[in-house]
């Protein structure tokens, strides 16, 4: 760490509102007190217009930035099948969510802060041009300031710098990286970094260096701005607070980008 | 009608994007010609989002004020099955289609004018307070300069005055009407008015005269600045094309409210 | 209890495979191993056809009979709001579920066993003659030999034995009784019976003698052939437990219907 | 023709009960007076309970076959769309549908007769191993008597036979074939065959012959005992009845499979 300049504040972002009608997944009143974005589900893959109201709420009303996690329109999939949608279609169905969301951003006295895909529209817009146009479109359309959460090097990333939008880089606190910057695929053992201490260390360098270290040893550029925390796996509101504190510890100030 | 005075303009709406995906219903295009306020399906009872798209763009390039159609979340029902929803997921899923619509107005450099709700949710929240203050407490949080176009005397209209709302009260061009000024329910055979002419004549007149001839005869009061025209049913265009005429004719001017 | 007699066999149904994707809802796997009848939801209120086709092969494997828990199109609401519903629109809502169901138990090698209506429609069957008619007109047209498991007294009940179904009557674990046989309102304070020994001890008297003590300390006919143990209430599993123990240490036989 | 020896009959199929709630497609009545065989949309991609219901009752009185016409969970993009769905997950929606459809079958006092695959999952199922497999193991589970429908060539045909299912070869009345037996990608002009007097030539030939000219001008085997009539392309009710008066007229039994 440079502790003789100022350093650069980092932004914690978890998914949240992901249940649907009578199903809940996650808890979202504890990751509201650890982040400072939360990726509010639209509809389309999960969140219903109740959780997604009532998590509008419980944001704005702890300051934290609410994002339109986006999706397939694929309920009982989860969002998690890549669909080979149609351009005008997919960027539809975009719009149709971030104009959903605001709808509860408006009632909470707030509005949509940015966009993030979720699961396979997220994958699947990292490397096909197609899909990253379709939800690059759908902002450009929607609002042109509305930065875009992703993955820096990814073909959304790119599409949507070269397309004018403000693209935000993030990294994954619990995911293995390859040495050329992309996540170990979740078929390999080393996917994801179970160790808390571990999680911690790695994300308090990615926030203060802009690097992280790859599976195989190497050293990394991981440009992000904002550490994306899970939500639904087993510890992970323990995990989510470890960071956050870990961050504090090391004097890095927290905020939303 | 009065020919000393300045007529007060009249307002033509219709349901428009009422298809759903590979699926289409009525003539979205011709009645665009036709109409002043187009209330477009939002996704709930029908509406995908790329007919939102299309019609938003279509209706803001001809000057036709879009409202959104909000209904029960019923594709199968197309709405039409009167649903028990409680009070706040009423509210949110009408705030989220408006939201939704919003969108589409946006990408299409309009925003939404008003808010008609549709089918079983419409003649629900004429007679039901508590639904009829679930559409009102939505407009509320989204927008408490939009107004609600429903029928005068209803409970939603009352409602949504109550609150500081503007309701705008509509007309139905081819129903007959009873005495105290509701619609003769549709179990009857004078439900409907069949005859061009006849239809024709009894808008002018509530367009000229805010009155209307009941089914028994009597004259009965119809205050309404707006004409519901019927885009599903067989000839919904030419008779919609004949009441514009009639209109025109009657030196009645037509523009959205 | 009388002792001189052959005990009638009671049935336990829970209400199983209410997940939906990646939601999950109770603990089907402890659950199977209480009951004797899994009502299993079929799709439209809940259950996902994967989560439908472990449950019958679960249930299968432990010799648990699989009933169709038919509900209507309601995924958001879970089933628990009324719709009114269209006649042909409800049989066909209830015979398209049977037979989906079906298909899970032919693959398990077993076959729908008995239907028993979800939520609302359970409900409004229960005192609507035209919905409970659809549902009978349903099992009629899939297979007349399908028992109808429901609420003694109630209009479903009278509908499938006035058309020559089997009707079976379920009494309530863990709810209070009105003095004429029907629930107390679940606005009520009394409508639940929290007392884990209280809620044996009812069982039991409901099994082996047909009556159950009502709110106002009325002993009151309870005709049953099951008891219903729900399964997505705090401590469910356990008071499933308990009561499955009470039955076995009174000596009364425990066994599908 | 080889007139000296008895012809093989063929089958006639089109896609039936394709709309959804309040929406049509095709003209159902009319395909049945022409079709031997009745693919029935399922409920995922098209085709509501009562539509199902409908249909089966009129292929029934008629005589016709029907089949399950399973496709993806895909209303909005009529299962146009290809989706990467897992083994188990594409297995349990083809199953459901199936079962779904009995029902149907069962009440019109007939059952499922064969499984044809619908849209995206027909063509992704022709060349995807996974998804053939995952269609196999469904109608494997379901009933092993049961025909699968499907173009000669596919890996669908082969895998389903290598299982021992009983693959039904089908030919397309108005689309063009490469020399190596597969269809001309829609991107192509010369996909579709549009003079009617050449697809019933076609047709004829394919039927009696089991071959077809491919748009280079050879003549490949095409050895199919169905032949696939479209029920939602203009004019496709007079093409389907042309199809029928040729088969007739060269004296061509026209039978389900």
């Amino acid at each position: 760490m440079h502790d003789d300049f100022p350093v650069t504040p980092i932004d914690l972002n978890a998914d949240l509102g992901e249940g649907f009608g009578a199903w809940r997944l996650g808890d979202d009143d504890a990751l509201l007190d650890v982040v400072t974005s939360a990726n509010v589900a639209c509809g389309f893959h999960a969140g219903d217009p109740s959780t997604m109201h009532r998590v509008c709420r419980a944001a704005t009303a702890k300051g934290v930035a609410v994002g339109a996690q986006v999706g397939y329109r694929d309920l009982a999939g989860f969002g998690r099948r890549r669909i080979d949608y149609e351009f005008g279609e997919l960027r539809d169905d975009v719009l149709y969510q971030i104009g959903a969301l605001e709808a509860f951003c408006r009632a909470a006295g707030d509005r949509v802060r940015y966009v993030k895909p979720h699961g396979a529209l997220y994958n699947t817009a990292a490397v096909d041009e197609r899909q990253a146009e379709a939800v690059v479109a759908a902002v450009l359309a929607y609002d042109r300031a509305l930065p875009l959460l992703c993955q820096p090097g990814s073909v959304l990333f790119a599409t949507a710098e070269a397309a004018g939008l403000t693209a935000v880089g993030e990294g994954f606190a619990d995911r293995g990286y390859l040495p050329d910057g992309r996540l170990v695929p979740r078929s390999r053992p080393d996917a994801l970094v179970h160790d808390p201490a571990t999680v911690v260390t790695r994300v308090t360098r990615m926030a203060a260096d802009g690097e992280v270290v790859a599976a195989d040893g190497t050293v990394v550029a991981c440009p992000v701005r904002s550490i994306c925390l899970h939500g639904d796996t087993p510890g992970a509101v323990e995990l989510a607070r470890a960071v956050r504190a870990g961050l504090v510890a090391a004097s890095i100030p927290i905020q939303a980008f």
